[in-house]
């Protein structure tokens, strides 16, 4: 047990450590002056180094070594988990040479500038040397990750947990003919001329007001958080007492309704947290597809069904008159549950995204497996968008160069979304069985009901149990699309 | 020289984690949700822990050694410079127990609470015995920290370099009666009734407009900073390009103005800090009397003149003309310049405000000595202010217990505000030597010409001269308060 009180303190020394980055990245997202980016650059390079040495302390690895023997039977949960969890940490970052880190890095500060003026001028060829490094350094990182049957698998573990690329291939395949059928059942053609955005603008500190009133009415603490305004929104822990979120407003979207529920959906998840986890790595969402989970399940399932606005758009109206008052409810239901496929990722609906997610892992997992080669990319792209999502893209700009992430070097990072997706729709099946009366719920606005449930069977664990183990504790079933499928076709917002 | 390339590469380090250190308390300060408190409270302890590891690491010490012998004649001043700065930070560091430290640190956070209730009582008994172990733990500070003459040296070293008790006794005893004199010659008496805003209130979005404007005219850049809101201004570095300032907005006030001006003229000066000393301990104010100085001159010795706001007043009355249009020019003048001595130190007048800071440091200075025990510190205090300012006080709430200082035991600190003072008024009697059409530039509103000359005597030498050399280089004269007489002798505002 003395082990487990040194791995404590090691683990609130690291978890401190990682608070105060988070912080440093949100005060560049939301606050910095915009000359001051070396100086921050310098700021995180120092803190992440002595991070990086902490948590590949040989010292770190024979205590976890140690911990490991007890961690059998006698332990509690949480004391299991925070082994785990640190000695993922630390396999993860001792597995990858510092001088390999120190390349990959430089590699990829240097194809951000060359992804940019790619994507500026439509030409793949500028971003092509780059990109093949970067395939080249992704392959290299997996063989010292390790994986067992394909190298996918290694950086997908990197974001979620015991998730391998032939599981998802399965889900995947069962999955997107049935999108690609509801696309073209349900969707409006992709070429057909439609109005973007059909209102009147909206001014903006309405918008921030309503957004606030959003995140309050599902349950967000604001003594324990605040919303800013960032370019591209995201959530963030500072502490345990700090989930800060961001939005954005435009005038002619209804993007910050959607934005805040979404970022409140995370927010909610590790605002929820047991206390009892504050200072630990337990304190935080145990995955990305969980987490994305939260942030769909309040963003789609609750906050695009009719029920909800049946509720909520009379305080829309009141809150923001103009336009409000003068757009009709039907209208209002239909435009935020269009299905029009189109060429680009973060524009697309709840049915078509989760194509474009499968285009980037089909194409992801045959980079790493080298059985496509990067200047085959526009090419296949084109082939499998013509054929998901009946789509011609007309230049790589919209197509294979629209996303930042691979010039991140994130790959196996994309399946995330989609993985959210499904598990949201199972967590809400499971809900659902629980709250038979779901729909009197969402039509009275009791939403404190459903975040109960969703805090007593998954906030409130924070990390403590894989997403596997808590997706089968919740839904009593592994990860699959069934409940989303099930979901998408039976959504009455699609039939009016 | 390889020497001195270490000693860089382990300053900037320092320099990056020091920002980092800055970053979360400006955040603390301006953006925190308010139950993080804990959170941010165990990030501080990480960091401090290890900056503190770092900054008395024996093998920094022996590398500072072996750089001071070269440190004569051959290296250039700035290395010089880093050479000094790292080894006082080393020794200051160095000299005091880590169990002292801890303990320190909880007797103050234990002090803290109890100096609130003895304010909000009035009750210096609740206090006393916190303070009397705060001035016994001070005392054995200084003998940790060594010095020549009086205990008091010790810890004034920790905020100006060099500066010792018996100068400053001689400069204080040579200010006072003169002040003193000032306060009965022109001051309102202190019992008279007089409004204290005799304008209607000024709406919070025109008081942040104006104040970002004073801001840009006098050169604050704010694309390497910002302005934002909290309960004390202050002003903060975070990194080369991101220096920080805050303010505060109330109806019935203009102290917005010169509350801009104040944190403007700090962060001007570190604003102005030669490029080539970013990410290390050079790109800093040198000391906090230095600093004050550079508030001070643009908040008082400019921006409280006639001639300043003949430029700048019809701005005011464009940029927010409910009040100010309907405002008499005069009748500004003779309020930002009023003299009216009274209990609160922070509600001072220009010259009074030096009689509340010469109080302070007598009674520190003997209860460092020990001639002076804290019980006896309100019979003192009432005394002081009676002989002084003329004041009856009647109530340690108003008197021996307004301050936050001796509660978190900062002693020691309080002269730097009058130091400022002296020395702002001795540089602007050489910008005056240099500049003699200096009564047009100000007119003119010419504030360019004013930050140049700055910039090129002060701000750009950031840390490199200790403050007794930088006071010679540009006044050719040490510290001493007869330009501040001659100022405040000569203030035509003061004859209205």
């Amino acid at each position: 047990m003395k082990i487990i009180a040194e791995l404590r303190l090691k683990a609130k020394e690291l978890t401190n450590l990682n608070n105060i980055l988070a912080l440093l990245q949100w005060d560049q997202e939301v606050m910095m002056p915009p000359a001051a980016t070396n100086d921050r650059a310098a700021q995180f390079s120092s803190l992440s180094t002595i991070i990086h040495k902490k948590i590949t302390d040989p010292a770190l690895g024979n205590l976890l070594r140690q911990a490991e023997e007890y961690t059998g039977e006698d332990l509690p949960p949480q004391d299991r988990a925070l082994v785990r969890i640190l000695k993922r940490e630390h396999l993860h970052n001792s597995k990858l040479p510092e001088e390999f880190v120190a390349d990959f890095a430089r590699l990829t500060s240097e194809s951000l500038p060359a992804w940019v003026a790619a994507r500026k001028q439509g030409d793949f060829k500028i971003f092509l040397p780059y990109l093949e490094k970067i395939v080249a350094m992704s392959r290299q990182k997996t063989d010292y990750l390790g994986y067992e049957e394909h190298p996918y698998d290694a950086l997908l573990d990197l974001y979620e947990e015991g998730l391998t690329s032939s599981q998802l291939t399965a889900i995947f395949n069962n999955l997107q003919p049935e999108l690609t059928e509801l696309v073209q059942r349900r969707g409006i053609a992709p070429s057909a001329e439609v109005d973007a955005f059909p209102f009147p603008p909206i001014a903006e500190k309405d918008q921030i007001a309503f957004s606030e009133k959003m995140l309050a009415e599902i349950g967000y603490d604001f003594s324990r958080g605040r919303q800013d305004v960032s370019p591209h929104p995201f959530t963030t822990s500072i502490g345990h007492n700090d989930r800060r979120v961001t939005n954005r407003y435009r005038p002619d979207s209804l993007e910050f309704i959607f934005c805040a529920l979404h970022e409140g959906g995370h927010a909610l998840y590790e605002q929820g947290i047991d206390e009892g986890y504050a200072g630990t790595p337990l304190d935080e969402g145990v995955s990305l597809g969980i987490h994305e989970s939260q942030s769909r399940l309040w963003e789609n399932i609750v906050g695009r069904s009719q029920l909800f606005w049946k509720h909520y758009f009379p305080m829309l109206q009141q809150c923001i008159p103009d336009p409000f008052q003068d757009i009709d409810f039907y209208d209002f239901i239909k435009h935020i549950n269009k299905i029009q496929p189109g060429p680009i990722r973060v524009e697309a609906d709840e049915v078509s995204y989760n194509l474009h997610i499968i285009v980037r892992f089909e194409l992801e997992k045959e980079l790493l497996a080298g059985s496509v080669q990067v200047k085959e990319l526009p090419a296949l792209w084109h082939e499998k968008y013509l054929r998901y999502l009946g789509l011609e893209i007309d230049s790589d700009a919209n197509g294979v160069l629209q996303d930042i992430h691979w010039a991140h070097s994130s790959l196996g990072y994309f399946p995330t979304y989609t993985i959210g997706n499904l598990a949201a729709a199972q967590i809400w099946h499971s809900y659902c069985l629980y709250d038979t009366d779901y729909k009197q719920t969402l039509q009275h606005g009791n939403l404190a009901k459903i975040r109960q449930w969703l805090t007593e069977n998954i906030y409130c664990h924070g990390a403590v149990f894989p997403p596997a183990q808590l997706l089968q504790q919740v839904c009593n079933e592994t990860l699959n699309p069934k409940s989303f499928i099930e979901y998408l076709r039976n959504k009455p917002e699609f039939d009016l």
